[in-house]
């Protein structure tokens, strides 16, 4: 399926949605020999290796990549710089590294702080994939498919291991673009952790009502579609608003500014300044639904 | 189907999302006889007549009510007062009149300066239930199936009559539900008022940002879900931000005391306030998601 690209052994730290799906995908398209999981815990390794995610496993970080030409770090925000720490001993002189963070500047700056001179050996990447759930029981092989994957690469990074990590991806049906990782920060404090910020903040305020049970009861479609991504991973979620904290809070205050505009129209009855507001995003909204198509 | 449910001509004025899908419904369920819309818009209304949801129509509003035995009122909430004048003179003296407004106490003054003394032919409703399309061709039989439509009944309504439009909406496949029209709009304002009004200003700051096309690029499918409300159309949530006002700027305190809670966590790097607020909310997410089941 992709004869250019073979990994003799994948380790992925982290055996989630993330990096179980990479692993189900890249053994899908017969592109690696053996895959090695990673991680703290043990039954959650476990689980991935029953779940045919994983061949085998180690709880201790450097035994689980010794030998590994290619390791993935799938773990949350928080965790990369101990678990770089942990696999920095085990790593093979000629593997690669690299990663599935929702926010680039911080994965970076730790993998410089752990990996030093070796920084080279680093492919910083992010695909734009995801749902709502979590664990090695949310990891499907499909999850990739025609969606992107956004690589950062590094002017440490040889071409040749950038397009290896790029094919990689691509192995598992994703199309990969390379943007600069304070770029990526600020597109993705936009599209996803704003929102996701927002759903967190609506349903959490919604569950502070006195009747939540009853109010939930009358919550239609639109609330099911709107408030979905707020079921996400809270340890997930909390690493990346403190990791992507700078664009995360210049992107509340815009939206702030926004929200005042449109508490100040409805506050001096102006039907028109809402007309305009609801027709641009609408406009906006449908444009990108085009875009999707 | 529905044996005790019997109405011999039904109008509809306003043949979009709601009383269309409601004319296709009710004509499936065989409950109906002749179907006669109403509404401003003739294009629209040949449009509802070419797609079988209407036999014919009327621009006359009075005349498009005219021996009907029950008048569905599905325009946007502003339009309610105008349209209620406009078929009194038109209404046989046994004609029921309900409506599909998002808002209750509004419609309910509007009946009331309208009606006066007639006020009892008008039982108000709200079917939970709709898409972010609108028009005659967003219609669809099966909206109503398994979803819940709330009356507010007045005191003025003759139990019959009320059980006479609940049966119409069960004959649609609704289940139907009544509470106090202040309740229903406070209960509306928490799911779908506000977040109409998140995901109106959430896309229309995105669409604000210089690099707009490029962003919505990297969006994945958390977002799409989040703003597709903000598709819905803009008229009708301009008058329902308008027509349901207070509620909804109660709402928006509400939110923004969240919001601050949410940016001052992320400001002081207090990561045990995030995970608090995140699982709180992912907890009632997912109670919510089996409350749906």
């Amino acid at each position: 399926m992709n004869k250019t690209l073979e990994i003799k052994r994948l380790a992925v730290i982290g055996c989630g949605l993330i990096g179980g799906s990479l692993a189900l995908a890249l053994r899908h398209a017969g592109v690696v020999g053996e895959i090695v999981g990673g991680g703290r815990s043990e039954s959650s390794l476990q689980h991935a290796r029953m779940l045919g995610i994983i061949d085998r496993y180690e709880t201790d970080l450097a035994r689980a990549v010794a030998g590994a030409d290619v390791v993935m770090l799938s773990v949350p925000l928080a965790a990369m710089r101990p678990v770089m720490e942990g696999i920095q001993p085990g790593l093979a002189a000629d593997a690669l590294v690299t990663d599935g963070g929702s926010a680039k500047a911080s994965v970076i700056a730790d993998a410089r702080a752990v990996f030093g001179e070796r920084i080279g050996c680093f492919v910083p990447g992010h695909p734009i994939a995801g749902t709502e759930r979590s664990g090695p029981e949310a990891a499907f092989r499909e999850l990739y498919r025609e969606r992107r994957v956004i690589l950062t690469p590094l002017a440490e990074n040889r071409e040749q291991d950038v397009q290896r990590i790029a094919r990689m991806w691509q192995a598992a049906g994703a199309e990969v673009e390379c943007m600069d990782a304070s770029h990526h920060d600020h597109v993705l404090a936009a599209t996803s952790h704003l929102p996701h910020m927002l759903a967190f903040g609506l349903v959490d305020c919604l569950a502070g009502l006195e009747e939540t049970r009853e109010i939930f009861r009358y919550a239609a479609g639109g609330f099911a579609d709107f408030t979905r991504i707020a079921s996400s991973d809270p340890v997930m979620w909390r690493d990346i608003s403190l990791k992507n904290r700078d664009e995360l809070l210049a992107m509340f205050d815009r939206f702030e500014d926004e929200m005042r505009l449109l508490r100040e129209a409805i506050g001096a009855n102006d039907g028109e300044a809402l007309l305009q507001i609801f027709s641009r995003a609408k406009a906006a909204r449908d444009r990108f639904t085009r875009q999707m198509d």
